[in-house]
């Protein structure tokens, strides 16, 4: 059998909190072994629900809060304020060692401050990146970063190349993944301050597979496996994707209903068409971890289902199970020398 | 009847230079009697496939460039040694007061180059975004810019704000355009640090319509006319919209193709997709025009059409008629007081 790995969820995070985090809770510990669940959160809310289901009771277990961060607040005075959130307790535990990983569907800001404030940094990370993993044609790839570091500098990115291939290869599999930055043209001399000073950094890098610039219009195609780039660019496109999407498929509904050819074909092509988009979906790829903690931060969407919040503690198993961590000290270490 | 417009048209610049551009020009002076074209390129091409056209012909014109600049060629560079290439003999027109406007389906770092060290900005305007119409759920929205400023000031992106809202209201015919700033949150205190130094110059902006931030999720919805960012962010956006739509579109095409019901339906449903989907295809709504300097310079998509080619030359005739510039310099002349 393997190592245990415990993992703390926010159970008052996201839209369906407390309920779908609850579920996904019981879903994980059911299907996974190694897997140890804290669900932290509201005495009056959280175990009535928990004890309507069937687990192993010796792996879920309940850690009171009195207090929620909402969607709304100041990041880092709710972080510094709310000693007693769901959030701030959770992350805690993840600091002190009685947990492994944490997981929210709550305030994306509270979670980013949190994680760096709370639980810290890998000794020689300079800033933790948030990277999801996001849908192309050929399967998906890592967006890094997404996160809190606008105005990152070279060496931030240099280690978010390093951290998010360490991610690809072990968590999804990729065996040298290919690394890009993104930038306005293909060539080494493009692009802004940041890029140029970037690119020869990360082209003398011997521990990555640098394949140089991607252009944003070649990243949905799968061109790169971590695309690399600073937070502001990087939530850009996350957005775009999610909205772009979005907007492109009410048009080619709107479209389809305007005929009654098109209605009669759009009935045919539902069920194909819909499994196509949830492929394409940036919210079915399972959590954004937050790299280069002490412990692992996994940040999900905040309307996160039962379903994603089961994948989210899947997904902390595995990171455990693959020494995640441990490798990005190695790296940050072979840099220090 | 109107002013003349006169505007010249790089006959070499595009993947279908030169058929697509002198029977675009020969459409364009056919369609619109305030229009005069100058086709600017090699002898032994233009004006033999210009005399199989019917035409009124003292209202296109060529003139002799032995040279032309290549996609792949340094910008600065080729604008500087091939004095005798189609864009810099074009783009010296212009500056010499001998045409109004210049189109092109070059090179765009060329175009980026010469417009401004060729025909030059105007006195007051401290560097010219390039801004192209994106489409939207609502219609369309400028984008602005996505041109060659990047690491821009907080300065830049206000004249930006202001040139793109009378563009939009002028050109595009929308009242009181809804100008916002790409953000990664709609707070005012979100932002990079670019970001949060223009805010403030926006809001308390008289001469715009500043609705606050916008998170690239809600481009494609519309919920801005006028979109202001620095150009790094301009073309992100831009090129994702463009790669973005193209996977999307192969990927319902292979979902549909996996099934018999689903090849069916396709079938029916073919039309009504190809239209919704040309109205989301972001190389539709005209060329791009790179505002601020003293004559007009549109950049058009490098696989232009002899459709795309006319439209952006009616697009300077309805530029120089709405007196696009003269607006500008007025709004500038108040900066200055």
């Amino acid at each position: 059998m393997s190592e245990i790995c415990r993992v703390v969820v926010d159970a008052m995070g996201g839209d369906n909190a407390p309920l779908s985090n609850v579920e996904g809770a019981v879903d994980a510990v059911n299907k996974n072994e190694n897997l140890q669940v804290v669900l932290v959160g509201k005495e009056e809310e959280v175990p009535p629900l928990l004890s309507k289901y069937t687990y192993d009771k010796s792996r879920i277990e309940f850690v009171a809060a009195t207090e929620t961060i909402d969607m709304g607040e100041a990041p880092v005075k709710a972080i510094r304020a709310k000693k007693d959130s769901s959030m701030v307790v959770g992350m805690k535990m993840v600091k002190n060692g009685e947990a492994d990983a944490f997981v929210s569907a709550g305030s994306s800001g509270a979670i980013l401050v949190g994680g760096q404030v709370i639980v810290g940094r890998i000794k020689g990370v300079e800033r933790p990146p948030l990277a999801p993993l996001i849908p192309t044609a050929k399967g998906v790839s890592l967006l890094i970063d997404c996160g809190a570091n606008v105005d990152a500098r070279a060496s931030h990115l240099v280690q978010f190349a390093k951290m998010g291939s360490v991610y690809m290869e072990n968590v999804v599999g990729i065996k040298k993944p290919r690394v890009a930055i993104v930038n306005i043209g293909a060539e080494e001399e493009k692009g802004n301050q940041l890029v140029k000073e970037t690119y020869p950094l990360l082209k003398n890098c011997p521990d990555i597979n640098f394949v140089g610039s991607i252009e944003a219009r070649d990243i949905p195609a799968g061109d790169a496996d971590v695309i690399v780039c600073e937070a502001f660019v990087g939530n850009v496109i996350l957005k775009l994707y999610e909205g772009l999407a979005k907007t492109l498929v009410s048009k080619l509904k709107e479209g389809m209903m305007a005929t009654i050819r098109g209605k009669i074909g759009g009935a045919l092509v539902k069920p194909s068409l819909k499994k196509s988009l949830k492929a394409f979906d940036a919210s079915e790829h399972g959590g954004a971890p937050l790299l280069g903690l002490t412990g692992l931060v996994v940040k999900v969407h905040g309307n996160s289902t039962r379903k994603e919040i089961c994948n989210a503690l899947m997904q902390c198993e595995n990171f455990k199970a693959m020494k995640i961590n441990d490798k990005i000290k190695t790296m940050v270490d072979i840099n220090e020398e």
